[in-house]
C-alpha cells in the first residue's frame, strides 16, 4: 500500500460542553496541526498517488474554512462539541467531498486518514475509506 | 476509526543479556518517550473517544511505576530482557488492566497501540485489541 | 555560560486589534508551546543551574494562569494586544517575579529567555537579565 | 503486533517528467529522511523483533546506494519518475531483498513499512508483507 | 530583546568543489528548512516586532528564488561553493535587502539570524545586524 | 557570525546525590541527544566553518566515550554529580581538546555551544569560547 501525507495548521477558539471537559468548558483555543494521509493500492502512470500540490492546496482550502474562527459561533456546529476527534472526522468529510468533486484530478486514492495535533502530548485521528 | 493519543516519558537504567545486544549488555539507560493511542469505532455522546485528561493521568501513573528505576532490580523482570519491544508490550498490559478496572470511566476504546521512542533513530511499538 | 530549559504549553482564545493582524482580528485561539531558558555563569555545589523540578513546576504554575482562558476577558490585558511577543514578555515578567520571591530556592540564574511557539512555522521570544 | 523502526537520511538530485510536477520538472534535489518499520507477530527468545543494530546498518547500506547521487543518471531508473512514492517502494524492495539474504540474521519480521519525509509538510509511505 | 521567527523550506540540486566535501562533490541535492529570526529591542504600538504575515511572505519570496533549481547553473553562484553556511548568508543578504526596501512595512527589527537545516543531524546559521 | 551544528546521541545510567534531585537519587538512566554548535566569524576558502564530516565524527567519538555506560562507575566522575549541565560542560571540554589537537583540520571555529536534550521538556547547554 502507498500513501502520501500533506500537513498544514489552523487556529481556532471554542468551548466544550459537559463536566468531562473540566477547564476546557471555558472559551479557550488551539493551534491544530493537521496531517491528511491519502492511501492507494497502486501508483498512476506518473508514479504518484496523486498530485501532491493539489493535495496540499485542498487541505489548505478546507482548513481555511475554520482558520481564525470561534467554532462556538459556526452555525453548523451548534449543539455539537467540536472536540479534536470530531474535528478530525469533519475535516475528513470535507476533504472526501472535495475529492469526490475532483479536487485531486486523476488519482488512485481509496482511503483517507486525518490527524489533528493539539499539544505536544495529545492528538486525535479519524480514518475511513473513500466512497 | 477514531483514535486519541497521549504522550509522556520516563527514564530508566537497565542492561540486556545476550551477544546480540553488543555494548547494550553493559548497564546503561534510556529516556523513553511513550505514546499511547486509544482507538474506537465511534465517539460517545460527548463527542470523544474517552476523557483525554484521564488517559494522560493513566499513562503517567503507569510510567511512574518505571520512572527513575534500574529495571535490572525490578523483581518481576528478573530473567527477562527489558527490551524496548518488551517494555512496549508491558506498558500495554498495564494500561489495558487499568482500563479494565475503570481508569478511563465510560469510553468506547477497543484497541490500544503503545510506541516507545528511545533515540531519534529508533523506536518500537506494541498494538493489540482490548479484551 | 550554562543554561537549563524547561517546556510546557497552554491553550487560549484571543483576538488582536489593528488592520496589521488581518483575519487574526477575529476571535480565534492558539496552543502556545513555551520554553523557559534559565542561564547562569556557574553551577552550584550540586552541579546544577537550579532545581529543574522546581523550574518546571514554576513554569506550569505561570502558564496555568493563562490556560483555557479567553485573553480578551482578562482584566489586566484590556486595551493591549496579546501578541505572541507580548505574551513572551509577560510570561518572562511573571517567571522573574516568582524567581525573585524564591520559587527556585537557591540558584545561580541571572538571565531568562522565553520562547512561545504558536504554529510549526512561527514563534516569538523575549530575553532579559534577571534583576 | 510488535514493530521496531530505524531511521536514517540521504540527499539526492533528480527531476520529474510530466506537467503534473510543475516546477519539480526542473533538476532539483531533496533530503529524504527515511523510516523503516519492521513488524512481527511475536518476539524471539532475546525479547526482540530483530537485531536493531543490524536493522540500522542495513538501512544505511541501502540508502548509501542513493546518497549524494543524481537519480536522473542512475541507469536502472531511466524512463521512470523517481517520485517519493516510487523511492519508498524501491527502498522497500531493496530492504526486503537484503532481509531475504539474511541481513537481519534470525528474526521474526513479516511486514515492512517505509516512510520517506521530503519536507516538513509532505511525506510518502510504502508498506507490504515480506515474502 | 524580542524576536519573531518564521520558517519555510526549499529543494535544490548542487555539487561542491574541493576534496573536503568527499561524496558531496557529486551532483546531489537537499531539502533546506529555513528559519529567519527577526530581532528587536522593543515592540511597536501594535505590540509586535513586525507583521508576521509580511515576514513569512518575504521569506517565501526569497526561497522561491532558489526553489526547484540546480544551484550549479545559477549564474551568480558560478565559481562559489553553495555550502549550507554560504546559503544561510546569501538568504540573509536577500532578506536584509528586501527589509531595506520596505518589505516588512513599519518595523523595529535590528538584527537577523538565518538557520538552514539540511538533515536531522546538521544545520548552519548566519547572523548579523541590519544596516 | 556563522555556525554549523552537528547532532548525535548517547545512552547512560547514573544517579545523582543530594535531596534536590528527589527520585533521581536512585540509579536511573537517560538518552541524551547532543548538539554541538561550532561558531566562526568568517568562512574559509571552501566556503565552510569546518569539515562537517569531521565535526560529526568528532562528536560521535566523544559521545562513544560515554555511550552504554554507568556514569557512577566512571573513575573520573567519582564524587561529582553527572548532571545534564555538567555533562554539557564535560562534552564541551572534550570537544575543545580534540579541536586543539587538530580533529577538525583547518577551521575558523572560535566558539562552541553544547546542548544536551534529556526529555522532550528539559535540556541544558554549555557555551564558551575556544582557547
Amino acid at each position: 500500500m502507498y500513501s502520501i501525507t500533506v500537513s498544514h495548521h489552523f487556529m481556532v477558539a471554542h468551548s466544550l460542553s459537559g463536566p468531562v471537559f473540566g477547564p476546557a468548558q471555558r472559551l479557550h483555543g488551539a493551534t491544530y496541526v493537521v496531517e491528511a494521509e491519502l492511501c492507494a493500492d497502486a501508483l498512476d502512470a506518473n508514479g504518484i498517488v496523486c498530485d501532491i500540490g493539489k493535495a496540499l492546496d485542498m487541505l489548505k482550502a478546507v482548513l481555511d474554512e475554520f482558520d481564525y474562527r470561534n467554532l462556538d459561533e459556526v452555525a453548523e456546529f451548534r449543539g455539537r462539541n467540536t472536540t479534536t476527534e470530531f474535528l478530525a472526522s469533519e475535516i475528513h468529510r470535507r476533504l472526501a467531498a472535495r475529492i469526490a468533486q475532483g479536487a485531486l484530478g486523476a488519482h488512485t486514492v481509496n482511503n483517507l486518514k486525518v490527524v489533528l495535533r493539539e499539544t505536544p502530548v495529545a492528538w486525535a485521528t479519524y480514518e475511513a475509506p473513500l466512497g
